[in-house]
């Protein structure tokens, strides 16, 4: 079995391993396999909200396969296709190329995809699949430009070594942006994860970084670029990541990260239930808001149904989340609180989710449940 | 309400919130609560088996409550109870101290607990709540001696600063020591994780660790120290983490880890079954087994059934992993590998689980089914 060259193939029925289909949507319970994808992948735990830069182990994780254990030292990086010229750069030559550091928030597009009904089958996230880091490397542009992008250019797709099979499917994680995403100047092969170099489990010893669109377009483990004249059809492509209404739907790709905020959780939670207790009196609700789209103009808390607006702390920047909060004062009994962020676009958080075959880009509304005492 | 104070006492029906118990096995569906707790805690990628030190992120993480966010610069150590001097140390002042590293695999009292049916209502983990790091800090016994240990003392309580609500009981985390275990010259209080200040998520600044016992008894936040007279009472010792047979039963505590074996899973996974394909030929199995008894003396590979013995690497040394591999040349077809470690004390892992009602200290050998092409 090759993984490398059957990216864009599918198998035929006699050929593929007889396995579930991932995101087939399942009204049962939570499955034996869904339980193993949540032992290995993790989200943030919400009250890491409070740190503007969520450290790893805190920051979310998803492999589709497992971690590769690569070595810096022997490893390179291959740029080719519609290229004039076809690199080959090592980790030492890509540290001396000019180097910038993003602040990004990421999310899972499949966050929030276990409040789903039917559920899809797939990583069950609840509703924490998201991290801000500072991420340093080399900007993408400029590893594009030293390579010189011939006409007619219009994708480029990036694989990772990590391997395995999906949907039947033996292939390389890959995936391609638009020419035009991959020339942003904000777009980065990171090496470096807040100050320090990648983490194995986050992509070691290089990444792309996207800001801006869902987590699933910054391919980890990066091992090659290729600069592409016609749409990449890849599985990761082609088939995941894509807003469909059915299986038979073709659907439309999953790009940007829809407008969303999350609260930290106030007071002490219970261990089982994660329900939350509080003494009655002030506290300061806060939370982190973000948009793929664009710059977060308003946050709203629903505090027992009615919403008021939070104080908004100046942007960080670039597609990094942005800091509310918004003092309460608890009385005693059950409350529900709630957060709704809005961006300049006027995309705001639904207050119910809208349901898709594949459990992509959910940003309903959150709700915090309270026990003031 | 006052979490500090109410540790050892069970509060009654009437003032409890009705929560669902903790640890009520149910042969049921995964639960809504199950998979919270399982998308806030995370466990080791088996793949992760291949490194002898564990970075944050892959090591696992259980954390009752909310991990504290706490400033190191205003935070204080106490040391009290039966002692000659109480102590108030600055991390500054533990920091200047004589300080040791100390390699150390923890693991999870509720490892595998998923396993078990009917299913204990808890942390649902499958079989990878394992992870080995450097730990560097201050040797309790040496700090004890400093406050001078008075006659009689029975036991040393180490409580967190992380506190919610557990089986209807306000609390800090809390667990004691039996005087003879926290006087071992390896336990430590640990400030550097891997030769870094403690990730947030693993205690930060500082926490205990035990090597040799499951992973509860190294508690993470350390605020406190206090010597007793007296066995503690606190839920996490007199209720949480106990062998029962039923929840009648007094049942015995959890202390050290039993002996277990971990393979990496050889070729490359489907996503969501994590079936593991592989091609024809040799391929080294390896992993790593441990015990908290003493030393692993022994591990056999299973494979379809016939068990061999496995080559040891030399111990890293104390309480740490030891890795073992052996060469296998895979013939196509379906197979089922195992494998099974022995420590010096005579015990080997049992091939089926016994069940408790916590579902605590399973060690039953890992299974992993390849398909190889």
């Amino acid at each position: 079995m090759n993984y490398r060259n059957q990216q864009s193939t599918r198998k035929s029925a006699e050929q593929a391993p007889v396995l579930p289909a991932t995101a087939v949507p399942d009204s049962g319970p939570l499955t034996r396999e869904e339980l193993q994808l949540a032992a290995r992948n993790h989200s943030m735990p919400l009250e890491a909200l409070r740190r503007e830069v969520t450290p790893p182990g805190l920051h979310y994780v998803l492999t589709h396969f497992d971690i590769p254990d690569l070595d810096a030292s022997s490893w390179h990086l291959r740029i080719g296709g519609a290229v004039e010229r076809a690199l080959e750069l090592s980790m030492a030559a890509l540290r001396r190329d000019p180097a910038i550091t993003v602040p990004v928030t990421l999310e899972c597009a499949g966050n929030g995809r276990s409040l789903l009904e039917p559920r899809p089958l797939s990583q069950p996230w609840v509703l924490e699949a998201v991290g801000t880091a500072h991420w340093t490397g080399v900007p993408l542009a400029y590893l594009l430009g030293k390579a010189g992008v011939l006409p007619h250019a219009r994708e480029v797709v990036f694989t990772g070594a990590d391997a395995g099979v999906q949907g039947g499917v033996p292939q390389h994680y890959a995936r391609s942006l638009p020419i035009r995403e991959a020339l942003r100047p904000d777009v980065v092969l990171a090496y470096r994860m807040n100050g320090l170099d990648l983490p194995p489990q986050h992509g070691y010893p290089l990444r792309l970084v996207v800001p801006g669109w869902y987590g699933m377009a910054s391919v980890k483990w990066l091992q090659s670029i290729e600069v592409v004249r016609a749409p990449f059809a890849g599985f990761q492509q082609q088939s995941a990541y894509r807003y469909q209404e059915s299986a038979d739907d073709a659907g439309t790709p999953v790009t940007r990260i829809r407008v969303r905020s999350l609260m930290v959780p106030p007071g002490v939670p219970d261990f089982f239930t994660r329900q939350r207790f509080l003494p009655a009196g002030p506290v300061m609700l806060e939370g982190r808001a973000w948009s793929g789209e664009g710059a977060v103009t308003a946050v709203d808390v629903g505090i027992d149904g009615t919403w008021v607006p939070a104080h908004l702390e100046k942007p960080a920047g670039g597609f990094a989340w942005r800091r509310w909060s918004l003092p309460w004062v608890a009385d005693p009994g059950e409350h529900v609180l709630a957060c709704r962020a809005t961006d300049i676009t006027g995309a705001t958080q639904p207050l119910e989710q809208h349901w898709n075959y594949q459990g992509m880009g959910n940003n309903v509304v959150q709700q915090v449940r309270v026990t003031v005492e």
